[in-house]
């Protein structure tokens, strides 16, 4: 009855691919019970959890590498934690493996979770394992706040500066180029097709929690998640000339490959939006600096309902990116 | 821009459904934020955290009632909290819907959450949608348990007691008419198939984690499981008359429609294996008593390595049951 090292069972994937990935962790159990325990020592700080599902053809390709689905499913989630002000602390993983899925994927697909999680300091808690006719992953993510504060979603006053962080559009133009909708030279296509395989979640939401009135990440574009914290409640007026654009997206704006309103609208950017009282801005701007992450100020909150811009755009090209849709 | 209550989206799903289900818990934010907090006042506790997916075609089929998956989806889950010691907290949901999923469907769905919701005293944190071909479901569920108890699934010694609870291979009796490998008279059939589309988790284990020296609930058949447990370290004795079965199982193993071996190999029943201490039994067996939970002694840890009958059983007939293979 013992299970036999060839063959691909729970037991075998998880001993030989996920067990080095609970770092050693005491509550874990080396995921030889059905549950870990999740303590924190520290008795300041309360735990954020968030959860997110991908899956193929909606959320990657089936043959994107295992690296790339790796980042995206903890980008998705750590984003989420950074955007609630809070430090990574652990994970579960749910993987619905279809049977294309092998021992190469796994170990790519295993090693590079480990490296984000050394990057960012957390570790996996345990997980569960299913067949399926596509590769779906659902990962729950814990983080760890001061108990005192709570980032609300829409907790902003008038005259209340807009932020983002980054750059936006980036990873929806390398989507557009994989689609075959732009045409652009090797250099310029490989540039955008990592920033689409290989999101990044912004670390900055978590050392500004106590500055900030308002946080979310950018997951179905700047005006719908910007939209989203408005909440039909007040308003808010973006310089147009300020939207945080690199240079080589305003090089694909210039050939008219793509439009400035397509990006203020495209999904999975993972930069954050950030609202805060104008006293905390140079706060803000310098832990930015220290930790070389950009963040620049698009806007502002205002009293009258609705999304405005300073200079002409067709806001009638914007439409709300809705993932469920 | 903003969303028509006529549009079947991410946002609509979630305020008409599933946002009673966080029974106003204020970490919640109504679902308007991309993550919760979650936080123990008491601090004489720790969470327990368990993760479970279940799939269409794998552990139910897709025309199964929507209140048989909601059972399903928490009772796998609430049953590993019982399993560690813990009392049932919180927990997430990732639903994946293909699209014959309708509002009726929904509205049974989340209506039976919110019963079992009720009965066990936990609420909905949040989690998220999306599409697929096939319905699929993952859940973390938070427990809470006394710091200083951890609940290991193999941590026992010679000598201890092996119990059960309630009756074994119902619910595998229930999928055998199901599938048609099985026939049985109207009011049988009715029985079996309740017990295989409706199970329940034992919270027995809540009560007595500090009594017992391991548990684990039967998910993968009562041998299987028993065998994780011994982990190749020590063996039992397994006495056969004890092992609990209903009358209405007794009948159907007399009439020759199942094998005890078979039952004794079925998975998904979500009784617990318990094994503690004779020491403390008549405690234990006092607990369940007031509770109205049947347990039984059905056997005892040995040292000699493997798992050993009382009387002539077949035991080639026996193999573990591993959901993934």
């Amino acid at each position: 009855m013992k299970l036999q090292k060839n063959n691909f069972t729970e037991n075998f994937i998880i001993k030989n691919y996920f067990k080095k990935l609970n770092f050693d962790k005491k509550g874990t159990f080396n995921f030889n019970n059905d549950a870990a325990y999740l303590n924190l020592k520290n008795k300041k700080y309360k735990f954020t959890v968030t959860s997110d599902t991908i899956s193929e053809n909606i959320d990657f390709f089936k043959n994107d590498n295992p690296k790339s689905i790796a980042q995206k499913i903890t980008t998705v989630n750590l984003s989420d934690l950074f955007a609630m002000g809070a430090k990574p602390h652990s994970y579960s993983l749910n993987l619905c493996l279809p049977s294309y899925v092998n021992y190469k994927w796994l170990k790519d697909f295993s090693e590079h979770l480990k490296k984000i999680q050394i990057k960012f300091n957390f570790y996996l808690l345990g997980g569960d394992l299913s067949k399926s006719n596509n590769l779906i992953i659902s990962s729950t993510f814990f983080g760890y706040i001061d108990k005192k504060i709570d980032v609300f979603q829409n907790k902003f006053n008038i005259n209340d500066e807009i932020f983002v962080s980054g750059n936006i559009g980036e990873s929806k133009i390398g989507l557009e180029i994989l689609k075959k909708n732009i045409f652009v030279n090797n250099k310029l296509s490989k540039y955008f097709i990592k920033k689409y395989l290989y999101p990044s979640p912004c670390k900055l939401g978590s050392m500004i929690a106590k500055l900030s009135s308002s946080m979310k990440d950018i997951s179905d574009g700047l005006i719908g998640d910007l939209n989203k914290m408005l909440n039909d409640r007040l308003g808010a007026i973006i310089y147009l000339n300020k939207i945080p654009l690199s240079l080589n997206t305003k090089k694909i704006i210039q050939n008219g490959n793509i439009k400035l309103e397509q990006l203020l609208n495209a999904g999975d950017d993972y930069c954050l939006i950030i609202i805060s009282n104008q006293k905390n801005r140079s706060k803000i701007e310098k832990i930015a600096r220290q930790n070389r992450i950009k963040i620049s100020c698009i806007g502002k909150i205002i009293s009258k309902k609705g999304i405005y811009f300073d200079s002409q755009i067709n806001i009638n090209n914007i439409k709300e990116y809705d993932h469920f849709s």
